[in-house]
C-alpha cells in the first residue's frame, strides 16, 4: 500500500519521473542523485514499509532476488572492482527517507569512500553479557 | 561445500567455538570479536561462498530470512535505537574474510561510528551515462 506523504512511493510508482534501472510489479531499482559512487542504487519496494523491521518476510526475500538479478549486471557494466549492500534502519544508522530502501553500490579502487566502522576491543566477558542480553 | 581453508567454514561449521545467537541447518549467526557496536554480528552461510555474486538466490533469500528472525530480536533486547545491515564484496568495498557474511549492527545514540559515505553531486547527463552504461 502506497503512502501519499511518501517520496520514495512517488518515485516507485511512477509518480516522480527517475533514472529507473530495473522495474517489475513490487520494485523499482533507481539511480541515487547523491551518490556515493559512479552506479550507485537504490531497490525500492512499491508498497510502503518504514523500514527492515516493517518489510513482510517475503518482500525482503523478493528485495534480495531483485539484488541477484540486477548486482551482477551493475558490476560488470560498470567494472566496478567492489560491491556494498547496504540497508540503514533509523535516523541513528543514517536513515534518511523512512520508505525501506536498499543501497547498492558499486566500489571502485581509490573511489575515496570508507563505508566501514572503527572496530572495538570488547573483552571475553563483556561479550559473554552481551549474547546473554541478545539470547534474553 | 566447506572450505577446509576458510576460517568462517570453520566457525559456521563450528570447528572453531564462537558466540553463537542463532544457528539452523543451513546457518550460524555469532557475534563479531571486533564489533562496531554493543551485539554486531555476523551472519554466515555454513557452505562456502566467496561474497553475494557466488551466494545462489536461494541462499540469499534464506539469509534474509535469518535476518528477519534475529534482527528484531537483537533491536528489542538491546534498546538499540537503529540497525544496520551490511555486506560487503572484495577488499575495495572492504570485505576482509572470503566468505559471505551478512554485518548485522545495532545502532545506538552517540556510538560514535559512522557507517556512512560522502554523497557526490552528478548532473543530470552524467546520471544518464551511468544509467546508459548499465543498461548496456
Amino acid at each position: 500500500m502506497k503512502d501519499n506523504n511518501c517520496i520514495f512511493c512517488k518515485i516507485a510508482n511512477g509518480e516522480i519521473p527517475s533514472r529507473t534501472i530495473y522495474e517489475d510489479d513490487a520494485f523499482r531499482v533507481i539511480l541515487d542523485l547523491g551518490p556515493a559512487t559512479k552506479g550507485h542504487a537504490l531497490i525500492l519496494p512499491k508498497d510502503h514499509y518504514e523500514d527492515f523491521f516493517a518489510l513482510p518476510e517475503d518482500t525482503a526475500r523478493d528485495a534480495i532476488s531483485v539484488a541477484k538479478k540486477i548486482a551482477p549486471k551493475m558490476k560488470a557494466n560498470l567494472h566496478a572492482d567492489g560491491f556494498n549492500l547496504v540497508q540503514n534502519n533509523g535516523e541513528t544508522a543514517g536513515q534518511t527517507v523512512m520508505h525501506f530502501h536498499l543501497h547498492l553500490i558499486p566500489r571502485y579502487k581509490d573511489d575515496g569512500q570508507n563505508i566501514l566502522w572503527k572496530p572495538t576491543e570488547p573483552g571475553a566477558e563483556e561479550l559473554d553479557a552481551v549474547k546473554a542480553q541478545i539470547d534474553g
